[in-house]
């Protein structure tokens, strides 16, 4: 079958990440997989949440938000502030995000400090979950080796990289990273969250109005797996690459990114 | 391993079905895995929701609320009203509930109406979600049966019957349909919504502190689907026996249940 | 007059408590007024309310809720979260639950605990707020003597037992006891909450579109009254028996309710 | 006993009435029973609620709403605006002043209209529901007027005029008409609402911590049955002389109360 | 151009200030600018808000809150409270409110107490936000005076008085002291806050759909600044009476202003 | 006195425009004045408010919305979601946004149309409200542009450009376009829209704890004057560039902006 964009069945879209556009926060990456774009940031804050100290738990806390810009859909998404409350989709994306980051953040380590991973979605185009944990996963790690190096912390918390890769199957066959047009027309689902030495964080897999078989969850898990592979290698490039400003020409900038 | 009941890694809890506990609903259920109980309830309403009228899309729809009673935790838990909100985990429960059953329920055929899900936990041990979609599953063919028998509704809308269950991965070891004690001990947790005939509706799969293998993901996948070929069994018995309530000898009733 | 039901007016519907349907409160029971069911939970709760702690109160607290579950009602009701707000009428009574409840609980005997009542709606059918009173009067007897028994309390915190019942002018006659159908027509509606002893606690009696004159308010009492002692008799029955467990004939399980 | 004021005990506090403080409104009052005063006001509007529109009920509506100024308490109270909800004493008042009209308006002589009532108590001195009430009551009397002279309605909405008065037990003795130091010692707070013909709308009579008996309940009926006979008698020389401005000599103007 | 009261371009309406319509408050003031009456109050609370007690910031604070009573426009206007929350303009006039008194208190002398400012309006005809500003004045005066006199505070906190007042631009004239009429006609609406010296505290000007020149801005300062001396002048005659309780000749009662 | 950046008094940040930064808007622009960048967007959407269709009123609706990322500010901003409702500050701002757009857009000329203005903050250095305002005025008129020339418009709406800046009194001498820490210690705080043609839209000035003198306005008008012909200047020649896609060397764009 063939892909709007003319990709391959096992192809992602390409992939990009931009350092610190949002230099208030400890770290920042606008992370883009195709026409999907999403801010992702981490900002370390110098307490923890009030029902830790209620319960008593020591170590520190990483707790992430997801919302979409009103004007990064087709038709304006009205404000989550206007409504007055997170819709059920934004809560489940935001609730995935954080157990994803969790699962690789020792948080003993980060001491009595909460991790605030933010996610706004500046453009959708499919994917913007799995786009924002992956970019997340990057802002956690440079805002984390920052820290270290700052000497606010002692020791990296931080046990691998986190990423995350959309697959789902489309009239029967399966694809890898699905946009907008191909996610709408999808039968299932599948958002796989992996760490870098291929360990799976999280599987959802789900047919909202159909069902699946073994043989095709098992397809899907071999794509998601490539898929991740590819992000956990770029990731790694940007990460490394953040901490020599001095010789910064590996990293791509967000001028070069939009020259293109 | 040895389980706190005793049971065998591949055992379920004993699984009871108890009808009509709330009458005003078009068909109830008190579902029951062990010690975890669930008031689930199918209500037909003769409307759509106003974004439906407003998009102009036809058929039905089918939705879902969860919820726990304040008095179903060892701990009271406060209710979402007083908190003037619903949880993010009672959010991400519903919306599974509801995806799980529209897996199933050719919206088309329920006509210009609404098929409201409520699941209400009166006693929480572990597996209150799988509990519930596994009695809602119930609710909903026996509330269609009911529908088509009184000539509202003239094509089942129902394909097939679904059921859930837990699985998780407890000190390196595979368990089926973990109790609370097993769910909070556990490295992994998974759930699994599937058809009676064995097709996938949903996997969740997720580990909250810790990661999981390709091997470890394929055990849980075969102790669940073992569980929902057990459910599938009772609950098409239930079903069968809400049809004939001349001869109900063949169905569990309440005053039973109780009394064990 | 006839009564829907063939009762006298002078006559309750059939009146049964079923112990511990919620084994996570302290103490829970499904109270039946005819149709009308509700599950009415006593729960301790080891601290007070912020504004006991703030104004230096010392004692404990009673507080109460009350809710009707979705499909309890005739046309399904929407939840509160789903509102986001508890609606006026739930206001009302869950106030009036507490107030009654409060006259009869020396609250300085309870200690630094809140003593919460729930009282969850399952099928409506007029009366809901006299069945939960009634109810919460049973729930909060036993907890009581079973933290007495577990030494968890040393002095009795109950004074009496409490017991409410309705009572209305239909077609300008008395009635005891009114079901739905008797309540939308009444001209005149009135709850007396009463403890066993025959004192008033609370006289609510009201004409949405009508008046009353004192004879009838009399009757109205009168009625009521008798209705009071015939409710203290079987709470005091069912509150005996729960502190026998090893010779419970005394107490009609859940089992027994239901087979009729 | 002595009372803090030295009233006799079936004394009321002075009452006064000052007409439309609030020009906008229909018909407006500030009524006084003592220091408690509190701003009634009736506004028709020439709609009806939604829901009966969507039901297809005829006729109008009435609909009541009370709040306390943040400085009408001797500490301040926060507005239910900067809470975001009105409070559980608040919506009960708002409720029984709503009810207490409706019992002598034919909504069915309004039209499709509805009226409202506000009350906002400006200076809080115990019983400021049955000011309210009372006040209501004659801003609802005044406006019916002023709409039938206008040839907006054709048919007096109004059967009879209503008032409301507050009686206790404290110290074991009945009192009419409790200021805020007698009502917070009272161990039975019971409010009359009743038409000027003597028959009854509502009767509450709650005791907090306390229980009351039927010859206590007999005494406060008596008394409030004289208190509401003097209120009616003031009510109709207001309202009568609201209809005549060219001659408002009998009135009682704002500025002669105040001046006293 | 002729002004629908007759008045000059220059001319204020008829303004004044009634003390004490609630006493519960520490100081307040009936102000009236015209047919536009505000409550003003002014409550010395004896702490400061969570915020500055966590930041750790000494001396006392000011706040200010704005409401319209829902029968003081044209059409009734629904409560904050029943929408949930405050709407944009009130917000925008109650930090106005806020900032223009903070401007002329020393907070440091406050002590660790809070100054509530309330403004409601009861009945509204143009320049609600000023007559509040120059009400809220006159309380914050007396309220300071009183509490001064009782010893509570040891130094006057307050700089000098402040007053507000309308000007604007209709039909290309510029008006002192806009009444609704005016108001909404205006292409132009600026509100000026000033000292009784003089200064600017605070200038609002705008054109909702239109555009100013510098000439006409500075015709509309000329005729502000000439409205605040004059009533500057009124507010020193006011708060200097009311702390002769014993010769009170000279303030106005509120008796007086509704005999007019 | 010597600017913290070293800037004369009279001396604007470096201020530069990055366009459609999110396609999906009907036009976007990344807006900066110095540290401080602003997300602006105009998305049109093909309905008109809910209260216009209500109220007869014909044609189009402009509207704003502001709000700060969590990581725009030192320390972490909550989202106005987590907290349920929108901040004063941001309501005030919003408010003040809509009015000066709708001050240079004929309504009338929209047709049945609502223009969102969006703007968030992405990095907050002082004077937010004036880069979105200037932000905004790009974005709407190169939206307006792009609708005229795709057939949707037939006329022009904007009459003109709109933009703003901040001026204050800092240690008693005039300063153009605060930063964050010259607009802490600011005495006076002004802010300025006015269209290219010299006219005013709004002066907002305010002291929060002090007062200005009429030569204190003046010398903040005439910085506020020469300011806003510089922007005005820029703003033109981006929206002409905007127009050519073809020749587009004219505009900077964002990687150019991200390189310096």
């Amino acid at each position: 079958m063939t892909r709007p964009d003319g990709r391959q069945a096992d192809e992602m879209r390409p992939v990009e990440f931009v350092l610190d556009v949002a230099p208030h926060a400890t770290a920042s990456v606008l992370a883009s997989f195709g026409q999907t774009r999403v801010i992702c940031a981490a900002t370390i804050q110098e307490e923890v949440p009030r029902w830790m100290k209620f319960q008593g738990v020591s170590g520190g806390w990483l707790t992430a938000e997801y919302s979409m810009l009103p004007y990064s859909t087709h038709s304006r998404k009205d404000r989550d502030s206007s409504r007055g409350k997170v819709d059920g989709r934004s809560t489940e994306i935001q609730r995935l995000i954080g157990r994803s980051l969790r699962a690789v953040v020792d948080l003993k380590k980060l001491g009595p400090r909460t991790l605030w991973i933010d996610c706004d979605v500046l453009q959708a185009d499919g994917g913007t979950r799995t786009a924002s944990i992956t970019g997340a996963g990057i802002a956690a790690a440079v805002a984390c080796n920052r820290l270290l190096e700052a000497g606010k912390l002692t020791q990296q918390p931080l046990r691998e990289n986190v990423a995350a890769v959309s697959v789902g199957i489309v009239k029967g066959s399966g694809l890898l990273d699905l946009c907008y047009e191909e996610d709408a027309a999808a039968e299932v689902d599948c958002n796989l969250v992996m760490t870098a030495s291929g360990q799976f964080i999280e599987i959802q897999s789900s047919g909202e109005e159909a069902t699946f078989s073994r043989p095709q969850l098992e397809t899907m898990l071999q794509l998601g797996e490539a898929g991740i592979r590819h992000l956990s290698h770029l990731q790694q490039q940007v990460i490394a690459a953040a901490m020599k400003p001095a010789d910064s020409s590996g990293i791509q900038s967000l001028a070069e990114f939009f020259k293109k």
